[in-house]
């Protein structure tokens, strides 16, 4: 058996998600079913680096794969992408090592979340970012995202009913930067929870609103319950952005 | 009656063009159907700046609509904006001067063409660029650009079957940007022919692929021909990005 690593663009519009359903279209479902067609009819698992939610993109989402077949990658990119449909897109497949496994090795990863300010939103934007067309203190909430940098325990920030209980994560990197009308989040890290960068968000938005203070983001990590965080902001605005590996 | 100047924003990608049509659905109608609503069910007409073809894009196309009722700017924007479908977004809506007619009075459009390199093209990018996956020579297309500034009689870059004689344009800019794998077309002038950068950039491109070179672009102007040019770009690689007046 080999195993192949698959770099993969989404636009998450249509799909109910990265991962296999029983009742609604995944993305993990769409290349497996394309990987049929190489394999004789029995579609192998193709194990992403991360879940992304419903109407959440990716630029370059990670899969690994094991295969028995011997087309060589450039053969396996061209007839996945023959096959799948322009909203899905299979950038790169490169040989790995045969242990090499997307999620379980992956040491990092980047997500952005976009939201644009203004009365009105543009209609090219309307499938990647959260319109927020309130007055938002842009100030406040970079200072409240730097209080969320580092090592905490992010239980606030987890979705309601998850089983995950080691709810301690690092947060490398957490940027806000304004362009103009659009606000860029940077979320970089080892791992995240389970919404936890729409959470971030959606509680960043609510500092920029005034209402919340940038000082109290250690009093809602000390909650640990998600209550105490702001609402989750919507799918569409997030993108995976890169998977980090050794 | 009042004259209002509307600028309109569209992701062109589910339309039959700009103008009305018999037979399938136009920006323009969708347009008119919104302002039948605050109008009592008789449409005006709202008359576009240029007619944009299926599936291009306006950042900022510009209408100008002759009214009575006494609704102020903003409401109307407001009224429209909650009719209309989320391609089609009204960014603003101002007072103008009676005898303001949105075509008539233009003095200026600036058109962008976006081109992707690369092997695969990128989901996000599959509505709103021409992929042109193949080797280009970049600064041959900068130099043929350069060559098709200026006043010219641009017949062989106008749509076949078109009955305009009057074929001289002046091209005020035409300016070929090269960022990673994109490749930005930015055309301004007083006025163009139907399809007129959409043959620019298809010509750009076999010039970019060593068919054509740079100092032929003189003889393509001379001869006055439509197949003297190169293939007409597709349409979702055009961008209406805005119409000047005085």
């Amino acid at each position: 058996m080999r195993t192949l690593k698959l770099t993969i663009a989404y636009d998450g519009t249509a799909y109910a998600g990265w991962q296999r359903q029983t009742n609604a279209l995944a993305i993990q479902q769409v290349l497996e079913e394309a990987f049929a067609h190489l394999t004789g009819g029995v579609a192998p698992t193709v194990m992403g680096a991360g879940r992304t939610d419903a109407g959440v993109h990716a630029l370059a989402q990670v899969a690994s794969v094991r295969v028995d077949f011997d087309l060589a990658p450039i053969q396996v990119q061209r007839a996945l992408n023959v096959r799948l449909p322009e909203d899905i897109r299979v950038m790169e497949v490169t040989e790995a090592a045969p242990e090499f496994h997307a999620q379980f090795h992956a040491i990092g990863k980047h997500y952005r979340y976009r939201m644009i300010t203004g009365q009105v939103l543009a209609p090219h934007d309307r499938h990647t970012s959260w319109h927020t067309p309130w007055p938002l203190n842009v100030p406040a909430m970079q200072a409240a995202a730097v209080r969320l940098e580092g090592t905490h325990d992010f239980a606030s920030f987890q979705a309601g009913g998850t089983s995950i209980t080691d709810t301690v994560r690092t947060v490398d990197r957490l940027a806000l930067t304004a362009t103009g009308s659009e606000l860029r989040l940077d979320a970089e890290g080892e791992g995240f929870l389970r919404h936890m960068v729409r959470i971030i968000a959606g509680t960043l938005v609510e500092v920029g609103m005034g209402q919340r203070s940038a000082d109290s983001m250690p009093a809602v990590l000390a909650a640990r319950r998600r209550e105490a965080a702001g609402k989750t902001a919507p799918p569409q605005g997030l993108t995976l952005v890169s998977v980090r590996y050794d």
